[in-house]
C-alpha cells in the first residue's frame, strides 16, 4: 500500500504545506482522506492520478478539510470521468456535497454519491474495511481506520512435497484453495499453507484532542497519521482549538502500540517542524513529520 | 501600479500554472480579478498579502475562476480580518457568494458584500473606475477595464518663475490648486502646470472569443491581459469552447492600440508556451506570456 501525503498543513496553507489531504493507493484504487483546497493541483505534482480516486472520506467540515472537493470534482469531469465517486463523512456530508457540486455552471457527467456515517460504523469494501470513530474536536469530527482484509497464508511448497506432491497441476489446485487427493489421501490447502496474514492497518486522526476512542480504534496499527498542530509549549492553545500537540499525538501512538507515527496538520507557524518531531520522539521514537508529496510504501506484514 | 499574476492557467491547473487570478495593487489596496482554487496559497508565495484585497471582480462562474473564494474568505477570517470585502460579478454573483460563504461550520467576522453588475456599467472608486463589458463565452461573462483617475498636470516651476514668482509660499499655494496674485496680477494653477495626466488603463478579458465590445472598451490601454487558451492550430477547438487563440488575442490588442499585451489562461497542454508568444508577436510584437507569480509595475504616463 502506498501513502501519499498531499497536504500536511493545518488551517492556513504555506508555500511548503498545502491543506489536509492524504491519499492511500490500494491496488489501482486511491482512497482519499480529506480534500483541502488545492488538492487537485497537489495530485498533479505527485506520482498519483486523481482519476483513480474512488472514495473520499472527509473528517469534518472545517473549510481546510473539504474546500478542494468542488475543484477536484469539476476537474475529474473536465477530463471525462464516467466512474462513480463515493464521498463519506460525518452527518452533514450529503448537504455539503450537494452544495459544492452545484456551484456555478456545472453539472457532473458522472455519479457522485454521498453517505453519512455514524461513529463506530464500519464499511466493508473489496479488500479492506474503513471504520469511522468520533474524535474530540470543536465540531463533529471523525478519525478513520482502514484495515486490509486478512489474506490466506502463504503456500509452502516444501510442506507439500513432504506430503508426496510434485510441482504441477495439484500444486496449482492447492494454491487456488482446492482440495486434492494423492495416493487416495485427502490434502487440504490448510495443510500446505502458513498462518493467515493480517492486512495493513492505518489510522488517520483528523483534527482532534488526544482521544481515547481513537487510540482504541487504532490499536496495533502499522501506521498512525495523527494531527500535531502545535508543540507542547502551546498546549493550552491546542486545547482551546481542539487540537493535539506533537507529544500528545506520540502518547496516542504509544498507547495504541502502533508501529510508526507520522505527524501532520502542522501549524503554519513552523517553518521547521523538527521541534515537533523531537518532542514526539521522546515518547514514541518511531515518529516522523509528514511533508507534502512525501510517499511511503507499506508492505504486507510477515506471518 | 503593480500587477501580480497569481494564476495563469486555464481550466486545469498544472504544477507551474495555477487557476486564474490577477491582483492589481493600487496604492495600499489590492483589487483581485478572478479567484481560482488555490489563490490564497499563491498569495502566500508572492510579495502581496491577501489581507489587502478590498475588491474582487469575478469574470464568470466556471469553477476555475471562482472556487478559490471560500478558502480565501475563510483564511481572511482566520487571520482576523475586520474590514469589509466587496465582490462584484455578472448576475448570479450574489447567490454564488452566499453559497461559498455558507459552507460547513463557518460564519465570517467581517462584512462581505456582493453586487451584480450589468454590461456597460462603470463603478467609480477613489482614484479609479472599473468598467464591466460583456464578452463572448459559453456562459455570461465579463471583461473588466480599470482606469485610474486623470491627475492634474505637473507643476512647472520654470513657467512660474517666468511669471515673476519665487519659490516659497506662493509656489506651494499654486501647487495646491489655489490662485495667487503677484504685483496685482492673477495667476491660476492652470497657467503654471502641464496638461492633465491620464491614469493607467488596464483591460482584462476573462474567458472569451475575440470580442469587438472588449476591443472597444480596451482602446488605448497601457496593458491588455487577454486569455490565449490555445494556439492557432487549435482555432476550431478554441471556437467551440468559447476561447481565443494567441493570435486572436494579439489582433484584439492591435485593434485596441494597446501598449502591451500579456497572455494568460494558458491551456495545460503547453509545458512551454513560447508557441503562443511567437504567433502573437507576428501580429502584436509587444506581447508576453504571463507566468505565475510574475510581477510587473506600470508607471503613470508621461504627459
Amino acid at each position: 500500500m502506498r501513502i501519499i501525503f498531499l497536504g500536511t498543513g493545518g488551517g492556513l496553507p504555506t508555500p511548503k504545506r498545502n491543506l489536509p489531504a492524504t491519499a492511500l493507493q490500494i491496488g489501482s484504487e486511491i482512497v482519499l482522506f480529506d480534500c483541502g483546497e488545492g488538492t487537485q493541483r497537489q495530485f498533479m505534482s505527485s506520482n498519483a492520478s486523481f482519476m483513480k480516486v474512488q472514495k473520499i472520506f472527509i473528517t469534518h467540515f472545517h473549510g481546510d478539510h473539504f474546500l478542494g472537493l468542488p475543484g477536484l470534482i469539476q476537474s475529474m469531469n473536465f477530463i471525462g470521468r464516467k466512474k462513480k465517486l463515493e464521498i463519506y463523512g460525518p452527518p452533514g456530508i450529503v448537504e455539503i456535497v450537494d452544495r459544492v457540486v452545484n456551484l456555478g455552471y456545472f453539472s457532473p457527467g458522472f455519479e457522485i454519491s454521498a453517505m453519512e456515517l455514524k461513529s463506530g460504523e464500519s464499511l466493508h469494501f473489496d479488500g479492506y474495511d474503513v471504520f469511522a470513530v468520533a474524535v474530540d474536536h470543536l465540531v463533529p469530527a471523525f478519525g478513520y481506520v482502514l484495515k486490509e482484509a486478512t489474506r490466506p497464508g502463504r503456500f509452502l511448497p516444501e510442506k507439500a512435497k513432504m506430503l508426496g506432491l510434485k510441482e504441477g497441476p495439484l500444486f496449482r489446485a492447492l494454491q487456488k484453495g482446492r482440495n486434492v487427493k494423492v495416493d487416495g489421501k485427502l490434502i487440504t490447502p490448510e495443510m500446505v499453507t502458513g498462518p493467515p496474514r493480517p492486512g495493513i492497518k492505518i489510522a488517520i486522526s483528523g483534527d482532534t484532542r488526544p482521544c481515547d476512542r481513537f487510540a482504541k480504534a487504532a490499536e496495533n496499527s502499522d501506521l498512525i497519521i495523527h494531527e500535531a498542530t502545535l508543540d507542547s509549549s502551546l498546549r493550552e492553545q491546542a486545547t482551546d482549538y481542539g487540537h493535539s500537540t506533537a507529544m500528545e499525538a506520540a502518547m496516542i501512538a504509544l498507547r495504541a502500540r502502533a508501529s510508526t507515527l507520522y505527524l501532520n496538520h502542522i501549524s503554519n507557524r513552523y517553518e521547521d517542524a523538527s521541534i515537533l518531531e523531537n518532542e514526539a520522539r521522546m515518547v514514541f521514537p518511531n515518529t516522523f513529520i509528514a511533508e507534502d508529496l512525501m510517499e511511503i510504501t507499506l508492505r504486507h506484514r510477515k506471518e
